[in-house]
């Protein structure tokens, strides 16, 4: 009985071949092979158990958090991994540690800004583990504005070092993962003085922490910032404050690949271009759009098959009742969050492209694709994690009461990602810089200069200025060209609009920010005219396997028909599309739901998650939701005792009422 | 310094008199003084803070809820509190617990449906809690098809009892708050079982637990379900689980006001018409509109004060950063907040008089407006929570990275409210019974029975459906004759579209289903309808206090037109406005933005929230938010020490790499 696949009716009703549909997923056999064999190493090891994370309490659970991290490196080792197997068994390990910023953050800061010699210091200790880093940049009273950072390293001329030192209480620093209580070492970000100047902001490493015993060095405060939202999530990770009190460090370890020191504390810009520094960030964003995907097919992937377990209303003659997931409004939330995920690793997939595709190119001294790339990476960042976050949230309502207890695993899954909205770039930050790069492009139309990459669509505003959306029935909003010109012309109508508004105003930068909520919309449809674009172009290559290109076009006409709906009013106001082409798009759109329907179980199961992974009752690979939902429950502290603590204290005296109900 | 108003000058710029909206937000004078006094009582009572809340572990936490209860309940009775006090502190204690369900559903169900001989049975017990109850209705395997309940209440003529039954593993009542550690007694919801006959749910009381020593009585096993969403949050709470095994429970304990089971087992009806609980229904679901626009406020009001104090970019020559609430992208998202705060004030406020009408007419039998107040309740419960909860994660949003610390309040406050989405009624299931009774509304019209209350501007429905929107200019979005036109449009349309496709299906159940997700949008057009209509009517009142009705003018219109805004899809599609107008409101939704501005600090002190119950360092009346998020840090435990437990283990090992390193 405790064997038996309960959702293996569903599975049979799929319509292609999971087995093919698992490499797509995965990017290529050879992917899938790493990461399943991963995911099972960590699935199978008691030591990366994870299900009682939300149960501990703040020193217990980060300790055990150390425990994984140290236990992870030591299989990492014992089993000789590769670096890709090792990274997979860290993102399997699902569980936020100062391991991420060392490996994420502080490690690309050092290669990506430290010359050759520092490289060659440094990062063969960080290799080894033998420092541990964090990335020390956003302090108490500055985060988006990194140019008004506080900390001040002031060369010393007299002993050739720095002086780190926190001038005001907002200077302090605050977030840094892996700083609290762990890192040794960290990169500072601090406004460089030199013989009074200030040269704006640039990078420091400095030693934290003593190698011997742990304890910070001479002048440096240093702790965590406290409980963050969310039960396990990143409670786990020591974000921490740090303070400096005129900390001296040498000089060579200003990170000097763009910008040095001289003894004599000459600051000089090296032949180095700063565009380089973007480069770093178009990696960063892109492994975020990849973990995008990730973080919403979990929520999603336990949300199909909750909805084909649970079943609620409309039996007939005592037959079994209705599964949620055949109600056309569960469909209609779930099956657009279900073609989300897709989009999303697809459009990751693509960035992962783009940026070698950048790095190739800056090794040749090409500039020219470097703006682009990075507005196109910073749109998709703000997009993906935005959606991201309100789909995971979007699945835990989806299932009902049972979403709300943490044996789901969804309010953890929420808790842990939504920061990702706001890291590595505010959305709403990172969309006005779409929004710029947009104004910019739209302001050269016409100069002769095509635009390039994702904005070369706007080459053609002319045409897209006016054309007529052709749509005469449903079916024809099933054609990969008619979708394409109606959201391509619903971002450039929205783009040149906003910049006709702008040129009327006083100036450029006052029009930009009175219209600037205006301009957030603009930056939106380009993004989502990328998504729509890369997810056609995905469907439209080579896919081996029985119906699993057919799937794939579902799940992309769902994905750019679930938009237009919900922003229906972006295609009217600009005229792309009459009242009678929506109403077909929404006709077709509910045709859509049935198609994928039968495949949506299957659809999850590509994912290849174990359930260790999902960390969620409701989401067993099994369906056998139930019996394990009131298994979980015992397990609770609370029932600990059958009369609770606090029974004879607070509760007893209530009942029996002795002193007070004769004063009533 | 300690003691300065950084919002000083903020709130010097205000153009309205607070005092006077306290008293409009308040409700009147009167319960503006009482929740004045209760809030500070709160407040200065050491036993009742709540800094270190999200601290705690689930045991830990859950005594100290049970400890703040008996205080409060002992504060009660030592100040001879009213029943309108008493309830107000429980209010600000600002933690659920036993005693809400206690209150807020046991003692209301035995009200409703238990006989005057009942009532005078249990009543008084309930009343100086000597028995504590809680309202066990839901079960594992059904929530939102109460019909579908499978515990069984079978008589036993021979004893003349009934046997409770858990049949089966799904049957255990599941969620009921206050059951797993705490209530006594119960209402227990079960399928009545007479000679052999199913006749369906009804409601039993039934004892849980000795009264002596706490332990569950014979047959009963009954325990905490498990850890939820968020730090403290919802975990003071005890939702629990109970099976029953054969309980045998005397027949006058089935509550028998509308059904009796006689002493030879024969089931009958009452003369009481069953609608009454309906009545029931609009009560509790009007309190939960009421408690939206307390939370929604609640958040508003930390994310209005933190982006007064929050500076980040725009400085010029060295001065002051700009204030983040100054940025058009900050405002567009955080004022159609503070706008909807107000609304649900004030249709909350309107849900009070309905229910309190619909009272009266049923005591004088008269049924006629129960329907429509049901559908309205429960509609406005959907949409005002759904709102609410969205509102809460955007303010935290709002508040950068700094919203993500739990001392930022408001991710607690968001894990304690999104439940309100799904308790008493899946949203989605209530949108689906508004829109039920709007297709019904629609089918009559004509019939020559006029639609009343909520949806009377149905009756003009030919009117509606035809006309043409006047707006030319921006400042015609002013109106409220344009705007409630405009919406009524909006709203018949979309119904009477569905109504229409309905009517082309094979049968109106498979219509109804096919287009539900069409239908949810016109319930929630006709939903925001009622509150726009409600918050117009509010502003046409005598309104004493300069400046404030023009304040709430604004607000008015800032709700409408932003609601507009994001809904603009509806209004084009159905042709109520042209793409033009549609423009139009989004200007004069701009300049509406830049009125409310200089009064946005003002309108969140009109709340007149203590500190204490905002819970919040981002949001302190004095905006001295910067030396508070420092201190608060060192207070988790993780800082107890400044080496953290488990670096001998697992840190030091790492650094040092004796064994390891050898074998890379
Ligand atoms: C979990 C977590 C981990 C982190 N890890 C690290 C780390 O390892 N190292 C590190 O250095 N930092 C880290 N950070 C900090 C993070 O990078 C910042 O929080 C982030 O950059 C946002 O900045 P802020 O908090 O200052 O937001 P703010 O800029 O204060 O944002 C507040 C509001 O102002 C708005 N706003 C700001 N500027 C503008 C503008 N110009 N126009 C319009 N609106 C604007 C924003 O949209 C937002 O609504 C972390 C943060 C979190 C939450
Ligand atoms: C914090 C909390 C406290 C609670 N307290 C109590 C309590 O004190 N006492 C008590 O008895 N219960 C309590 N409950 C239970 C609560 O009443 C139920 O969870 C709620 O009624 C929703 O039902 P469900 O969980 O079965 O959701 P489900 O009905 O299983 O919902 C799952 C999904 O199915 C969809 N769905 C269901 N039916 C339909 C339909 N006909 N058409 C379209 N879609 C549908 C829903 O929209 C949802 O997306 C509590 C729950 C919570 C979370
Ligand atoms: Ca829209």
């Amino acid at each position: 009985m405790e064997e038996m696949d309960h959702l293996a009716h569903e599975r049979s009703k799929a319509q292609f071949d999971v087995d093919a549909m698992k490499v797509v997923w995965a990017g290529s056999k050879h992917a899938l092979d790493v990461s399943d064999r991963m995911a099972r190493l960590v699935a199978s090891d008691p030591v990366f158990r994870k299900d009682n994370r939300t149960m501990l309490g703040r020193k217990e659970l980060f300790k055990n958090t150390l425990r994984k991290a140290a236990h992870a490196w030591k299989r990492v080792h014992e089993l000789r991994l590769t670096e890709e197997e090792a990274s997979m068994l860290r993102l399997f390990l699902d569980e936020p540690s100062y391991v991420d910023l060392h490996w994420g953050m502080f490690v690309p800061a050092i290669k990506g800004q430290g010359t050759d010699e520092q490289q060659k210091k440094w990062l063969p200790l960080a290799y080894k583990m033998q420092i541990i880093g964090c990335y020390a940049q956003t302090e108490l009273g500055h985060g988006s504005n990194v140019q008004g950072l506080e900390t001040t390293a002031t060369f010393d001329p007299k002993t050739d070092e720095f002086i780190i030192h926190s001038p005001t209480l907002t200077s302090s620093k605050w977030w840094p993962g892996g700083l609290g209580k762990i890192s040794t070492h960290a990169v500072v970000y601090a406004r460089l003085i030199t013989d009074g100047k200030d040269h704006g902001i640039n990078g420091f490493i400095v030693q934290l922490r003593s190698l011997d015993d742990h304890s910070p060095l001479p002048g440096i405060t240093i702790g965590d910032i406290g409980t963050k939202f969310g039960n396990g999530a990143y409670n786990t990770m020591d974000n921490g404050v740090l303070r400096f009190d005129h900390v001296r460090i040498a000089r060579n370890q200003m990170l000097m690949r763009v910008s040095q020191v001289t003894r004599e504390g000459k600051y000089l810009q090296s032949d180095v271009p700063r565009q380089l520094l973007y480069g770093t960030m178009v990696y960063v964003r892109q492994t975020i759009v990849s973990d995008a995907s990730k973080a919403l097919s979990r929520a999603v992937c336990i949300a199909v098959r909750y909805s084909a377990v649970r079943r609620q209303f409309g039996s007939q003659d005592g037959g079994p009742e209705t599964q949620v997931i055949d109600y056309k409004t569960q469909q209609s939330r779930l099956f657009p969050l279900l073609a989300s995920a897709y989009a999303f690793r697809f459009v990751g997939e693509w960035l992962k492209w783009l940026y070698a595709d950048v790095t190739r190119r800056l090794q040749a001294n090409d500039f020219s694709t470097l703006p682009e790339a990075h507005a196109c990476t910073a749109g998709l960042k703000s997009l993906t994690t935005s959606a991201t976050a309100d789909g995971i949230e979007e699945c835990r309502k989806l299932c009902g009461g049972h979403g709300y207890l943490c044996s789901s695993g969804l309010p953890e899954l929420f808790a842990v990602y939504v920061p990702a909205c706001t890291y590595e770039g505010d959305n709403v930050v990172l969309l006005l810089q779409v929004a710029r790069f947009l104004m910019k492009t739209v302001s050269r139309l016409g100069s002769g200069k095509q635009p390039v990459g994702a904005t070369a669509y706007m080459g053609r505003a002319q045409h897209l200025m006016q054309c007529k959306c052709d749509v005469r029935g449903a079916e024809d909003w099933l054609k990969p060209s008619i979708i394409l010109e109606a959201f391509e012309a619903r971002a450039v109508r929205l783009a040149v609009n906003c910049a006709q508004n702008i040129s009327k105003a006083a100036s450029p930068e006052e029009g930009f920010s009175e219209l600037s909520a205006d301009l957030l919309e603009a930056a939106v449809a380009h993004c989502q005219l990328i998504i729509v674009s890369k997810f056609i172009e995905k469907v439209q290559q080579d896919m081996p396997g029985p119906g699993v290109r057919e799937q794939l076009q579902i799940l992309c006409n769902i994905y750019a028909l679930s938009v237009l709906h919900k922003h229906v009013g972006d295609f009217l106001v600009t005229g792309c599309i009459t009242p009678k082409q929506a109403s077909l798009a929404n006709d077709q759109l509910r045709s859509l739901y049935s198609q994928i329907r039968p495949n949506a179980i299957a659809l999850v199961d590509a994912f290849n998650y174990t359930d260790h992974y999902l960390g969620s009752v409701l989401g067993r690979y099994d369906g056998n939701v139930y019996p394990n939902l009131y298994e979980e429950a015992w397990k609770d502290p609370l029932n600990d005792s059958v009369v609770p603590d606090g029974y004879h204290e607070y509760i007893q005296p209530l009942l029996k009422q002795k002193i007070r109900v004769s004063r009533l």
